[in-house]
């Protein structure tokens, strides 16, 4: 799936920040996982030097950021807005881990402008702020110590929508697989290997082939490392006769 | 389940760092999180004030850091050692998201030290130091702007394993699996057996070794495979030596 068509339908709300360089952060943050609508209610401090230099290259989405006077204006159009916390409230919202978050958020997204909203560093978001966000997103946190920074919750949240797009789309190198017979060829001339060399006793076996059928079982033999094994299995024999 | 006992021995590696600033966030990226063990390999900056500021809460993170002169030093006792990174290499590394990544991370967690490894903010890792990584870790990310910041990179992955954590029962590995300085220990002799039978060429290596940890990385070697795999080594050796 292409990642662009949602992701360009995600907000982020920072409600009232007060410092420049989580400005920054949060921009850089967004762009690595390709969200650009950054929207700052009533922010307490300015667009400066700190914020473009905490940016990095996401300065063009620090400068695209839609400053509004209320958050009703900031969530103007969206279908769905969730308020992001690392604390767990008592109150009357339907609460959600991002990891549940996150396809439903995507889903709407497809059709329509959704947000993410975050509070102020200090005070976060108040009671009427939360009033206007349909859903919580509860963020994973060690409840010693749940002092998570506004760049982090963001950075969170961006790669977590990112992880559920992409989900298995990294996909492993694709090498060729050893066939059965390859693989049960290489496990003969290691046995024979063994017993010329003396390390296997074909009279007391024991558990040494499976042992070795086990470990290479676990891998999964490819067809060119199979090639290489048994090179290394005729070096050997090859040594024991022209020493 | 009780996230401490796995979180508890999972280690962040940071190798090279150069920003002291860095070195805060990523302390206090990972306490939010619940982890607590920061290894520095090399260190380009100092534990300064600006470290400490942005670790805010978690300078007991920072000041209880482990500093190093090596990588294997860092990574001694550890059973899996994973090197994170937002690009994709064409190395021969099995490659997972962090998703697919922390149930197996946490797994091992249980019972002995596994490690997060990340590079320079500038050069990243070199080669040597990703081969001595059992796996690659790819952050997902957009490919237009792949600039994760450190502090950043350590929240995905620290997030990543709590919330893998707190979602599921993660099962116990049956095997003893094998410590870094082990594995470590049988690729040298596996290296110096392959040079004394002439397979390998050390004037033309060609990737021959690098195969072969991707191979056995795959697997994920445990101790009495090492072991065993060393038995077959000697013997190798000593048919030469006494035909």
């Amino acid at each position: 799936m292409n990642p662009a068509p949602a992701l360009a339908n995600i907000r982020v709300v920072l409600v009232e920040t007060s410092h420049p360089g989580n400005l920054g952060a949060v921009a850089r943050a967004m762009k690595v996982m390709g969200l650009a609508r950054l929207y700052l209610v009533n922010p307490k401090c300015a667009v400066d030097d700190e914020a473009r230099a905490r940016a990095s290259g996401a300065v063009d989405v620090l400068e695209a950021a839609v400053v509004c006077a209320s958050l009703d204006e900031a969530l103007a159009g969206t279908v769905l807005a969730a308020a992001t916390t690392s604390r767990r409230r008592d109150l009357p919202h339907p609460a959600y881990t991002p990891r549940q978050a996150a396809p439903r958020l995507l889903e709407q997204a497809q059709a329509a402008p959704v947000a993410l909203v975050f509070g102020s560093e200090t005070f976060g978001l108040s009671n009427e702020q939360l009033a206007r966000c349909r859903w919580l997103v509860n963020i994973p946190a060690n409840p010693d110590y749940m002092s998570l920074n506004l760049g982090s919750a963001v950075q969170v949240l961006a790669y977590e929508l990112r992880a559920t797009l992409e989900d298995a789309t990294i996909a492993l190198p694709a090498f060729e697989p050893a066939r059965h017979e390859e693989a049960e060829g290489f496990y003969a001339e290691l046995e024979r290997t063994l017993v010329a060399i003396g390390f296997l006793d074909p009279a007391a076996p024991k558990r040494l082939m499976p042992r070795m059928r086990r470990l290479f079982a676990r891998a999964g033999l490819e067809r060119e490392e199979v090639a290489i094994l048994r090179g290394i299995l005729a070096a050997v024999q090859k040594g024991r006769n022209n020493p």
